[in-house]
């Protein structure tokens, strides 16, 4: 990266506020930016820094207010966390060089199917039938399950188990220590008190784009398939039961845990440590706030909190009112003394 | 498999209302069936399902009333879930190959002893004075420290890491991606406000028929044995801390965390996200509700909810009135005026 | 080990009660405890277990009321479990053999920079760059990403994941199945309501002294570092998201969660199962209840609990008339009665 002001904000479809000229090398925190370095301010709690930083530009956003600052250019632009985000992407293909090729300690079945354009690193087991599609990248200490298929251009970090009759689509990304296909928990209670194991023979579909965190599970099915939509975005260790499905576009913060046979519509935003019990129907557009527990079905675009959830609004003025609780309990007493009167 | 569905009902000590010799080769989801299929109903919540299903052959349960459909043979028995469970025990049997040997790449201590009837997977690690009994099955990618004992036929998926002296007793199986016998959190606060490690020189135990979840992890005591009890089935991303012990039977579900010291009895029911403090007394035959956060004992068979727990009736009556405080401060208001006057 | 109990005392700074000479063999808990066993008793939960112990000596703390045992000879000390914690580390440094050398599995990329006193253990892979300075143990299965580096005497244990340009300072402790450097969760919604990575170009810094739990994950920061500072100790499964910095001696229980770009202060103790959301501030010495939700800033000192999280004292007075709200209702409706007549 080495570009001028004027030729960043061209991209970016923004407008210069000072010195169009000045030299930008480095993408930067606004707290760390030095010289040369381009920086953006998105969120108001970080207004503050724009006095003490050191950077050469500042992307902000259109509605900004007016700033006298000689020694910044800004760059107007409509998000400027979007517009850093794809300055960073222009900048990560610049540096990312990928490997190529199958490392000589990888355990491969003779028995696999597997696009002489990959990457396969060292310690990584691949099993019986496998296929791996063009352009497909398995980082070191993977293991790849029999009967797995990988798509085109997905990426699989360090450490990954995907577990026999996977599927996976295009272009998704697979966070170190993520663990695909595990075998659900169904056991059925026998009549001493002891339960004894339902097989799990199902599998897990994840479609395209689809990105799972770090350490997050995602069971197989009973039977058929547990069914990741195409673009969802899991973070960090979440839990995925059998036969959940989730649809298209949805994304879930860390810590949240879907319990057995759960539907989750499209586009539903869902907040962290969030717990949904099993045979459930959430709708489309649904947002759940952080550590909510989900035990109802949920309409389309309801947004929800508590435990049990209700409607966040009625949540919050519940939890208002409770927080003042010990208020309450003296203006009973109070009328309780003067009705005794 | 491949079957009349009054062989399946015999097999089931069921009994036919319909075709008894239809042709039933596949075990499916009832919305998934196709001809050839048999199916179960056993939640109500899907009764829809049986109008357009292509099922051939269904199990239902004794009580459900009585329907008339020509195209399907019905096989009533006491628990069609049950039932189905057992028919997918027999079929996954059929279908379930397993591996033998010791894979060249597996790499083992010297100083072992390995029955001849195990498999052992590819970049597998054995410790020095491993024992492995007959029938054990180690997937890909796992560790196995020093001084481990697995019992006979128990199961180990890919890239599980069991540390140093965990004895893990027979017929057990453990899902991808769990730890066992990692060092506790123990620490001594110094009187600079640092903190010094308490060694954790104990190990954990692990009875017969029991099962770990996926990414689940296990501490080892301090002093003495962290204990997993007969026949506890473990869910995915549960936190066991050390010395902990757990009575047998006893089923949790996924993401909860049992702080240090805590004993918990036999035959318990406990929830999803619950969270136990450190050096209680849990009873027999418990039930703890999902994200529970319990701080004191709990006597036997008490069914527990809330943060921090009370009893589950208390807890509903109280959050039904939560939800409609609001309601209660205008009462209160309204009577405060009423007074006034 | 094999000390008198005058040998003991004279160790620990304490004063012996009972018989001096009495040789010590072993360290066990109260109630495994046998002859040559010396035990201690810190928690007064425990007490009933001095009836029967078999210990031949217990650490007991100066307050303790005096007991007449003469089967058992008292150490009396300041902190019976901090004493008994300094035998245990005197103990178990007797018994622990390090390992030595680099394990012929290891595949390790021929361009780094390994100490010659350092131990990596079987199918361990290390990338390109990696510096690994004296004293670090790596053991088996670990995958140690490029451009890292780990500093003296820093151990990581079986299975753990440290990705590109991670940092590590000295005398770390890294359980089993931990995760450093994963790619955070930031995602940019476009108009078509899907998302777009951002992608995540900075790292983790892990300093001095500090020790991550089994199955933690730490997210790499989107650009500059996500930062664990001095002394920090996590327990297991917990969730540190991109460009949080965690201060010095905070320790946090399990499976709590933090949020992107959150700042936590110096010496909090934080709770199991806690989530805080994204860019606030916690000061220093703040001390947050396991299960509680953070989604404002907190100052100094505070003691906080509860969803949204208040006051902990708050929130107990609150919560003890939740409990009641039932009876809160009868009253109401009572007074309404009395006022209508």
């Amino acid at each position: 990266m080495n570009s001028t002001a004027l030729e960043i904000a061209k991209k970016l479809n923004g407008r210069v506020e000072g010195d169009g000229q000045v030299q930008l090398n480095k993408l930067s925190k606004i707290e760390e930016a030095r010289k040369g370095s381009i920086s953006f301010l998105a969120n108001p709690k970080y207004i503050s820094f724009l006095e003490n930083t050191r950077a050469s530009a500042i992307l902000i956003s259109n509605e900004f207010k007016a700033i006298n600052n000689s020694d910044i250019t800004f760059i107007r632009v409509k998000d400027p966390y979007v517009a850093f985000s794809k300055l960073l992407t222009d900048f990560s293909q610049d540096k990312e060089k990928r490997n190529y090729g199958i490392h000589p300690t990888a355990s491969i079945h003779p028995n696999t199917n597997i696009h002489e354009d990959v990457y396969v690193g060292p310690n990584v087991t691949i099993g019986e039938s496998a296929i791996i599609k063009k352009g497909v990248v398995i980082n070191s200490n993977s293991a790849i399950g029999s009967n797995v298929v990988i798509g085109q251009n997905t990426k699989i970090f360090s450490g990954v188990i995907i577990l026999d009759k996977t599927q996976i689509g295009k272009c998704c990304i697979i966070q170190a220590g993520a663990i695909i296909g595990s075998e659900g928990f169904g056991f059925n209670k026998n009549e001493d008190g002891k339960y004894s194991k339902t097989p799990q023979i199902g599998n897990v579909v994840i479609k395209d784009n689809v990105e799972i965190g770090a350490n997050t599970t995602i069971d197989r099915a009973t039977l058929g398939s547990t069914i990741i939509g195409h673009g969802v975005k899991l973070d960090n260790l979440i839990q995925i039961a059998h036969n959940v499905e989730i649809g298209s576009d949805t994304v879930i913060a860390a810590q949240t845990g879907i319990a057995g046979s759960s539907k989750i519509g499209a586009r539903c935003k869902i907040g962290g440590q969030v717990g949904i019990i099993g045979h459930l129907t959430i709708g489309d557009d649904v947002q759940i706030q952080g550590q909510t527990g989900v035990i109802s079905d949920v309409a389309n675009k309801d947004i929800i909190q508590g435990t049990p959830a209700i409607d966040f609004r009625s949540f919050y003025k519940s939890y208002s009112i409770f927080k003042n609780l010990p208020n309450f309990e003296s203006r009973i007493r109070e009328l309780e003394k003067k009705i005794k009167k």
